[in-house]
């Protein structure tokens, strides 16, 4: 089936080599390269190598393809740059921040006094919680 | 070799069913349940039974069972509760705001217009990039 999407795909051309970009690592299945518009220093971005539009389409063996390289790479790459930390993050969706629909995990090193702030926490009580664990356990 | 931390760990008391939470699902291994702090409705946590302190101390058997548990449940999570999306996030180490420290990953339903604002991202530089990348592939 014809994919119109991956035919424009920023990270397509990225992994074709036909954009310039900064490399950080690859496996047979997967690329790693800096983010160019990086929330930190060393933000990087591991992408699989075949176009899957998002968390949802891609197949399971690639999913736990990455999350081992990235559960690897981001203790390192966190070391290479002396960072106190790193945070893994994926947006899913639009509403969730996704800008480029190949699916791509984000490893975003962090450092003491860094000032990126953690979202809120809301207040909530037992009520609530328990109607929200409701409603989710009957729905799935 | 006793692990101290693991005695006084909240979600091993949640697991263990020792204190009040709110359960969204599980499996032989894992554990999900409702963020009693949520950052929005529905802010669910998963966690393997056994203690693990981080992301790098969790073995990878165990890390692949979560990222296919997390790409299974965070679609049926967003559509239960008609989200527009969602965010995975794993944070490690307090300087990434890591709190509880027994290895998570977050489940963070998001709904258009819901004022989470991702980090800024930074301006940058191709010789910025590049002195990054190079400084990571040499490290690593």
């Amino acid at each position: 089936m014809a994919d119109m999407t991956r035919e424009k795909c920023i990270f397509c051309a990225i992994i074709a080599d036909e954009v310039a970009h900064y490399r950080v690592a690859s496996s047979d299945l997967l690329y790693a390269f800096l983010d160019a518009y990086p929330i930190s220093r060393g933000h990087t971005l591991v992408v699989p190598r075949e176009h899957f539009s998002s968390l949802e389409t891609t197949p399971e063996m690639i999913i736990k393809e990455m999350a081992i390289f990235v559960a690897q790479y981001a203790p390192k790459i966190t070391r290479a740059l002396d960072a106190d930390g790193f945070n893994i993050g994926i947006n899913n969706g639009r509403a969730a921040g996704q800008a480029v629909d190949h699916a791509h995990w984000h490893i975003i090193p962090r450092y003491e006094g860094d000032g990126l702030k953690s979202w809120p926490n809301t207040s909530t009580n037992a009520e609530k919680l328990s109607r929200v664990a409701e409603e989710i356990r009957r729905k799935i």
